[in-house]
């Protein structure tokens, strides 16, 4: 079986990375999105939080979310995972990506890294823009899932 | 049965391409490697030469060798794939990889493209540069399968 | 009155470059879209052609089409323009298009260039791609505007 | 009337925009410097003097300086601008302001962006190397404008 | 005599460093790691410890380790220094870099940067990544000498 | 002795070059200029007359220019240089560069490549361009060493 793991901060979740989810779930048997608790205190939404707002998605069956704190290859191994994605933007996303796919293989030699390009619609898409147009409360539609909306206002206001 | 292409002029395969077909092929139940036929006047290698070269190699079971002349979605569901693979190596690279990932799934809805991004100590390594060592008898361990140092001297000097 | 350049090959003209030049023309008063003759061994359609084509589509008023065989900068001050026009996609563009803005500047202190970067629908879009399209009999719609399908295919089978 | 808005922190203005204000207030019928309010944590000049630094300066009378704190299409249509002005120094500029254009373009279809390539002689200028410059005393021509050294120095030192 | 400066802030020095003090010190008569001090608030080891760690290492008898807290130029000045070398992996690391190489020799004209492109076997390799490798206890073979791996891991968990 | 080598086709050498040129001979005890012969046919101007070019310019005494048409490490060799300098204007370059370097360290382990920044006044500088000016008879002056202004147009018109 193959297992492959998403891993990343969803703080929240776009419409580019369920986009990635959908069509990494196609390809791979089972498919972990991994959220990052680690980098807490920089993140806007609590771990959980973060997990919750993706199981609110209509995902795949062969889709599983899952919070950790450890190295990733470490994540991985305890998973059963051989195959690492991620979401691709723009080129300084490349760049970086690529250095960590090779540390990854360094600390893990069966670990293969995918890179999934981000649909065009998706391209200006990120995290933090979706936070910058909530905060000033502008229009996600298009940016976040819809069953998101009302959550992430909340949030903003709270 | 996922099906994967992994298109390229392969002119001559080099030990960086030999890498993405072993990792491609662990993830995918089946890869066609596609050699490009149409870009002929500009190749060194015929295209039969380029497959026979490919099929020299010790390759996976679960890989085949196909030269094509159509577009590359055409090739594609004739060979009923819906993946398609890409080593990576240099930024240059993306930005033209990610447009035709664009392109190729606006010809061919169904069309993923996924990218490898080749392991570092191949990130210098392309075909035209292992033709320029060969024509100036340079060495070619590292670069190439040793299995066809020989057979590219040769075509070289003739 | 802003008269503004907007220079190219135009082999054949795309939805890309129809997306610039509506965007370019609600700003300038004027904008003469510059089709450049002296690449034409390398180019597919001749100078006239790319004109015609570029004729044949739905162009606001304040824009016309003049082929040109002269330094960028002499074709500007013969039309008594002082802006630069260029769509960009790619950062690769983006660096080559700097530098071309620069020495522009430096032959002819005036010339200011302004880029607008291409829409996210047609960021994967080019001329070589339309051929390379074309050639195989795909499908055109969304890349070139309609008028011109028949007169590409038609050209294409000669 | 061409409205276009060139928006930003400047912490402390520098030579570099000045540059892009001089070239596109030659291009718009009206220029509105926007100076961003709401990155008030990090910057080290308050809104109300970075205002005041811009004013301070030579500019063309089809000059406004506004500071705001809201999302950048609301201030624009407030100010009844459909044209936004960037100004680009490197590559990974380009990138990150290709996406804010297309966002900006999704949140206000009208919403066009053009870009200015900064001078050759202000590629390698940034309002933070102006700080860390100013902050050990070093010397600020051709950096900043004259007019503006004093003032610098002494919130520096303060 | 050609002495360089090779500034940085080290924290802590990686294996990619050390490959750069040893390319450079082969090419110039005498060369002086710079610990840059001023940087602290962000940095794990404070300036002391990072010089100590560079020490403990095998440098070249023509490497001389100094901590500084100016200008870089100035820095350079008081050194007798005139050339100054800088480490390079990704190309948003160039970019920076040739914008930092500008304004340095603006404000010293003399000052020469040479560039030293990291072994390919280090182009995935940052400091930061040696921290949080080391703070989930990662291994840290390959990526910091050896002499480094056990206070590394004290003060982490410190 | 430290001897370097300074690569290129110089087809023709521009102020950028010459700069290089310059900067580089200040640090190494040896410079020499090693103009590629091989790629002839994409050459405007011979061999010869790009030697002859180079060594009409007021030279450092210690800068020699040699014709070459073999692997560039055997051409090192022969000349006892273990540097390599290389002029960088844009990213693009940058990364072509790093893969030759790489590659070159892989033929040569000696082989340590310097990378030397264009000063900012010639960041928009190439032959391609040159020659692109020379052709429309444009201005040279900024571009090409004033020596050269005759030798170019006569050739340009031949």
């Amino acid at each position: 079986m193959k297992v492959a793991v998403y891993p990343g901060s969803f703080d929240p979740v776009t419409c580019g990375h369920l986009d990635v989810i959908k069509r990494a779930s196609k390809v791979f048997d089972k498919l972990i999105v991994g959220v990052l608790k680690n980098s807490d205190k920089e993140c806007f939404f609590s771990p959980g939080m973060r997990v919750d707002m993706i199981n609110m998605l209509d995902l795949p069956n062969n889709v599983e979310v899952i919070a950790f704190d450890r190295l990733l290859v470490d994540f991985m191994k305890d998973n059963g995972a051989e195959i690492l994605v991620k979401g691709l933007r723009a080129v300084s996303d490349y760049e970086y990506e690529c250095q960590m796919a090779w540390i990854n293989k360094k600390l893990m030699a069966e670990c293969d890294t995918f890179f999934v390009p981000t649909s065009e619609e998706y391209a200006y898409l990120s995290s933090s823009i979706v936070k910058e147009i909530a905060r000033y409360n502008g229009n996600l539609n298009g940016l976040v899932p819809e069953e998101l909306h009302e959550i992430i206002k909340t949030k903003m206001e709270g």
